[in-house]
């Protein structure tokens, strides 16, 4: 039973079937992640939003660090001469970047642009710094803020001034290189499926797509609920080409001086959208528990019955040892609660009453999928830690479902044409022939640009699904956020 | 024995008595933790310097959340005019911000300043959300970068980048705000007695120099080795003076509008550079085992000899249950690893060499003053946290008691020119009247500016120690970074 209250709090919320950008920003503004200031395309990331950030930076920042990555901080500022250095990396970012022309009331003698991303920076400390193969590999990361002038702005997906992690690694090897590149995007990957309980594709970008001045850039790409793709994240291979434009040299195991090899990688709050639109539904937000700043809410039922809050504060204490987990004995009716904490995605809810009190029990439920379970409060962590991870592989099943249902195999433009219209928005896949001129000819044709070309590859069919010459490669092709 | 090589890593250093400046410099940069970059006047931190900073971090973090904060991330962009809205606070920062004003190739309606400090946009935001005592009061703290373009820099100290954090607290009543404001000085004056060692002293600052927009502005003052007093951290009391200009308003628990109290309080990577000045000596850095990226360094003498590496080895394992640990097992010399790990402040040594096997036994050295024991390998675990904990101490009755003979307290101007000329500079203990023009006599007469007035009052004259009027407080005096 819910009361006029509760109905209020859940119809604020578009449902994603009427107007699914709306039904996102709704949960970003409902489920307090988020709020707008004066600052154009910039969001304020509030506490709930910040602190499924923080999860997500612990556990990315410890297999970086077992995996031998050190942290450290540039500057934010990069002198235009500096970002000029690397030819394609500058015509890849000039155009987005905010610059910095005054200091207090004096104009700059050099104007300075806020980082868009650090290659220029490492580069040039990398020069400082790597004299001898017995320097190798620098394992570098950080983690800060970054800013691209995006003209449309969208909370988490797409805004002026982003969070994320950038790593940036140096190697004697160019084999040893693309292992690192390999590794970090497996390591993305993982993190993807087992803690966030996304499915990921993991492939190459298509030449046009590359990161600017790469020579390879893979990715990890995820299914949203409307049959859109989102580039999860990305990781690139730059053979030596910032190694020559910055004069890295070191001498090698028979002394010759040689240029190293070079990665990037990195991850932003943009998972936090994958995160909302992968897994969300019309009730608000779901969170993998992983990454739930609140893994357990426990809820009082006929509060004013004797020991009914004293029972559920002795829950939450016991299951404080082991989960994140808030007790609401406030005076909100069960039903608002209900609501406010699916609103916010809390992975799974403990109710206890009298009745449960009576028997020794309590009841479970789980908020991706509503399942009650009722069990006995002895045990009750163990219980607790199965349904934990009940909904860790049912987020994924369910995501995963969601993604095969939405993935069409294509032979023709017109068989593409047809699926979208019939099933809607989705990835297909379908054969090409490698030339740019049918990657082009796909965008327009269908509306469906490539995202990715996949590690695990299959013939569809022996023809290029554009021009029909033999195909090189299958390809993902969807919409991207 | 020290070899040539040795010798010369240690000669690279200044001595501190030749050059101070120097000196610091030679440790930034030969303990690895920061490099110069092509971005003047900012600083790049490197591993062994960020991982001081992520300890830093962790601590504080942790204690914050104790006290019921919640952290935030808000845009590092503030506009013009929302910098604009609180006069006192616009009149100080301007001169030293830097500004945006281009995105990608056009020109901004509005100039953006990077933050210098981020009062503004929490008030910004708390006029969205605050509505009721209910929501009061408001605990949040962002960890992030401001920029404030200062003419003359040093790493750490002074640099037109800086990492920081900064609380920003909002609340029903102004007696409550003053014991936020209050009891986070009191978490920094800990944090920098008990984890960095570093005494400090907790006063308020005079008017003329309180922070721009604050009724008070309450401090942490440390003393160096050099006798100059650094500001070590902040906490700031505003009334509801922004809260006015920003319209934050809630209806009390009388349902009446009201405007909230607020403070602000900060510390940055300054607190690296307060470590190097109040800790280091002429072999390096010395760090305290808090928040020291190695705590302990084992070190195998005699390696080549059967067995001594095997046990180095077991031994930083034994040890890496407990604390951050590294084995040094490379081929360099014992007396060059010596060298490093002192230039690196690493608090502990173990040696462990074949008589130290034969024995079961190895040799602790506590970085901070050489002091060499001898123990059973049997228990070392124990046996390093008492080192550890002695350097603590050592540490902080060192820094006291330069602190006690570098502080002179002065009943006259004379006297106080004559006790900085004879004992060098320092902190001067001296009334004042409470006249602005007084402090500023002060200043131009003997070179030493107000540092704080000290909670610890003690009448130590009744009169000013400049116009000879009746005193009303007790100043610390001294020249400050």
């Amino acid at each position: 039973m819910k009361n006029d209250k509760d109905k209020k709090l859940v119809e604020q919320i578009t449902s994603m079937d009427v107007d699914f950008a709306q039904w996102y920003t709704d949960i970003c503004k409902k489920a307090d992640l988020i709020d707008y200031s004066s600052v154009k395309g910039c969001i304020i990331i509030r506490p709930y939003g910040y602190a499924i950030w923080e999860n997500i930076q612990r556990i990315l920042d410890q297999r970086f660090k077992e995996l031998g990555h050190e942290n450290v901080y540039m500057p934010m500022f990069i002198p235009e001469g500096l970002l000029n250095k690397e030819k394609d990396h500058v015509e890849g970012f000039a155009p987005e970047v905010a610059w910095v022309t005054h200091g207090g009331n004096e104009p700059l003698q050099e104007r300075l642009c806020v980082r868009p991303t650090s290659e220029t920076l490492f580069c040039e400390h990398y020069a400082n710094i790597i004299r001898s193969y017995r320097d190798l590999p620098k394992l570098y990361n950080q983690w800060c803020s970054v800013v691209r002038w995006e003209k449309t702005t969208r909370p988490f997906l797409r805004s002026r001034e982003f969070l994320w992690q950038e790593g940036h690694t140096m190697h004697e090897t160019a084999e040893e290189a693309r292992e690192e590149t390999i590794r970090m995007l497996n390591v993305y990957a993982d993190f993807h499926e087992k803690d966030l309980a996304i499915p990921v594709i993991k492939g190459a970008k298509t030449p046009s797509d590359k990161f600017a001045g790469a020579e390879d850039t893979y990715c990890i790409e995820a299914m949203m609920h409307d049959g859109k793709a989102l580039q999860a994240g990305t990781s690139h291979f730059f053979g030596d080409g910032f190694a020559r434009a910055f004069d890295i040299q070191f001498a090698d195991r028979s002394n010759q001086l040689r240029y190293p090899f070079q990665t990037s990688w990195g991850v932003s709050t943009r998972m936090i959208g994958g995160i909302i639109m992968a897994h969300g539904d019309d009730n608000g937000l779901v969170l993998p528990p992983a990454v739930a700043p609140i893994q357990i809410v426990v809820i009082p039922i006929a509060a004013h019955k004797e020991g009914v809050t004293e029972a559920a504060r002795a829950v939450a204490e016991r299951l404080s040892v082991r989960f994140r987990v808030k007790l609401d004995d406030s005076d909100n009716s069960p039903g608002w609660k209900f609501s406010e904490y699916e609103m916010k995605g809390v992975p799974l809810r403990v109710e206890i009453g009298p009745r449960d009190l009576e028997a020794g029990q309590c009841v479970l439920v789980t908020r991706h999928d509503r399942e009650k379970t009722i069990v006995p409060l002895d045990g009750l962590e163990d219980a607790a830690a199965e349904r934990l991870a009940a909904v860790r592989d049912g987020m994924y099943e369910k995501a995963l479902a969601n993604r095969e249902r939405r993935t069409y195999t294509c032979r023709t433009l017109d068989e593409i044409t047809q699926k979208l219209a019939e099933n809607g928005d989705g990835l297909v896949r379908a054969m090409w022939c490698g030339d740019e001129a049918c990657e082009d000819a796909v965008k327009e044709k269908t509306g469906v640009g490539s995202r990715c070309i996949p590690f695990e590859q299959e013939a569809v069919s022996d023809r290029c699904v554009c021009c029909g010459r033999p195909a090189k490669q299958l390809v993902y092709w969807g919409k991207a956020y």
